[in-house]
């Protein structure tokens, strides 16, 4: 048997509602699974959503949330090939990451490098997925575009600059915070803040934008895209409130989202996606392409900055410090860290 | 002075409407233009959604319709580089084309390799750059990816075909007539009738969809996309009907063509494009920019397939043969054939 810790989502609500919970599990495995000993947990901002009660795909209440951790191989199931005892892995999972230990399909990990680090591979599976389809598989940019990215300060967005770096593109960083310029502008990208980018409209002919922010900014920022461009909208963060869920302003964001009839975009000669990546992901088979090409990836040894780690007791100070906009980087938890 | 016959849309309605018309013209020329003397125009849907008077972007009235065609250069202007009397050229043009000669500038001039006819010339620029900005620009093509093209067996659609033949994708091509799918699968693809694919949903997960049919098909084929795909709409010929506008059916099409609100989008995560090349070709530096990808792609040899060449004289029957739905690739006129 073994003592398990987990966080969960009982009651919607504030940060405070997240309940740690303890309990003993048996090491019995299904053939292909393994035993995580989970070190690092990665929190998104889905995760807050959730537990505002505002995402339409979370599981039913009680749940444990969790997209991506990282940790080391207690046990392996009797049909297990590619992983020992020992092995460091990350793993990319459908809710269920906020836990001190994780029974896992074999085919969810991806084995970490020598000096790849736990904490670098548990901030790295959302970003991934989310900026490999965002940029690869729906804005499939290449060489001489010019590139939009709107929260570039971000864990996604600094993320989303680093894949960018190599591939030869002019990008223009945003961020609400004139602090976090130095940060963008090291990646090689032009940075500006969101009020200089709206009070100077001589930064447009985008081929690609990445919009997080949702609400107005979508229109705004489809405005700035070249011709036979596209934009990706990737979230709804002006949506969201500190602490606890304000359903007007959620629904006055979303009321403040454009509608694309086709006949206007034929005047635009534009495209517009949105993507949630998790719901994307949720279809194995994409689970397994995506994870085989961040198997790749993790070659490149590039990881989403990591502003912060706080301990597994410390939950709820990690969703406030995101939802506080405090956060430069990946937020991850330590189930090590007491 | 120089004879030079052009064809005029003064009324808007039946092809009969179209009006025949010569003039005396001096030779004198700009430094920088040519004097063509025009031996094919090329016929374009867009010039009949234009003759009924329902296209937003047409001129006033009266004006000479007409985007591409082809001929032999009089002669050139005291600072023409690129050409000399006798060179046989092809021309993208904004609107004018329905010309027996014409005045217009170098730079919109591509030579024709001594193998290329004159014919194949005319045929090729609005094919050409729609296919090029959808498939390429728009919808940026790659190996591996499943493809539908929905009217495949038009000029535009069969030039698709030819164009996405050497890219290594899985092509579905559907046509509204059964006799036309031996021509669909002459290019490698799978044809099918649109009555056998809406009745047959196994045919899905496509990367890319080219729609030109507008009203509900757009919505049908949203639906076959894979996530991550993007659908590009060229056009609403399902709204056009026979010899004369029908406000009504127009109408009542672009009411049946799909709002994309942002949120639809991400519980789809799919992406939306609308394009009238026109549109973009009339902006100066997208029109030099793919004249430049024309002239790289000439040396492929690869033009829509020419159904039918009317003489000037007939230019209603060219229109009404493009109405009635007979034609099975470009229609041309000739202004040598009396």
């Amino acid at each position: 048997m073994l003592r398990r810790k987990r966080i969960w989502i009982n009651r919607f609500g504030e940060a405070s509602n997240l309940i740690l919970k303890e309990e003993e599990i048996s090491q019995e495995l299904e053939d292909d699974e393994v035993l995580l000993d989970v070190h690092f947990s990665g929190i998104n901002f889905a995760d807050l959503i959730m537990r505002q009660g505002l995402y339409q795909d979370a599981p039913k209440r009680p749940f444990v949330p969790g997209y991506e951790c990282s940790g080391v191989i207690l046990k392996v199931g009797a049909k297990v090939t590619r992983f020992n005892t020992g092995d460091k892995v990350l793993a990319g999972c459908l809710f269920g990451g906020y836990s001190s230990h994780l029974k896992i399909r074999e085919k969810n990990l991806i084995g970490l490098p020598e000096d790849v680090s736990l904490e670098e591979g548990a901030s790295l599976p959302v970003a991934f997925f989310t900026a490999h389809v965002a940029l690869n598989e729906m804005g499939r940019v290449r060489s001489g575009d010019k590139v939009l990215i709107d929260c570039a300060s971000g864990g996604l967005g600094s993320f989303c600059l680093a894949m960018l770096k190599e591939k030869n593109v002019e990008i223009v960083g945003l961020t609400s915070s004139p602090k976090k310029t130095n940060q963008i502008q090291s990646y090689g990208a032009k940075a500006m803040t969101h009020i200089d980018f709206y009070s100077d409209s001589s930064e447009n002919n985008f081929d690609l934008i990445i919009n997080s922010l949702g609400g107005k900014s979508v229109n705004k920022h489809f405005k700035r895209l070249k011709k036979t461009g596209r934009l990706i909208c990737l979230g709804i963060s002006e949506g969201i409130e500190k602490k606890r869920a304000n359903y007007l302003r959620f629904i006055k964001t979303i009321l403040s989202m454009p509608w694309f009839p086709i006949l206007t975009l034929f005047n635009h000669n534009k495209g517009v996606f949105a993507l949630n990546v998790l719901h994307v992901i949720s279809d194995e088979k994409f689970l397994m392409c995506y994870t085989r090409a961040l198997e790749k990836f993790l070659t490149k040894k590039k990881f989403p900055k990591i502003d912060k780690v706080f301990s597994f007791r410390e939950i709820a100070k990690a969703h406030e410090y995101i939802e506080e906009g405090k956060s430069a980087g990946k937020i991850l938890i330590s189930w090590r860290k007491d």
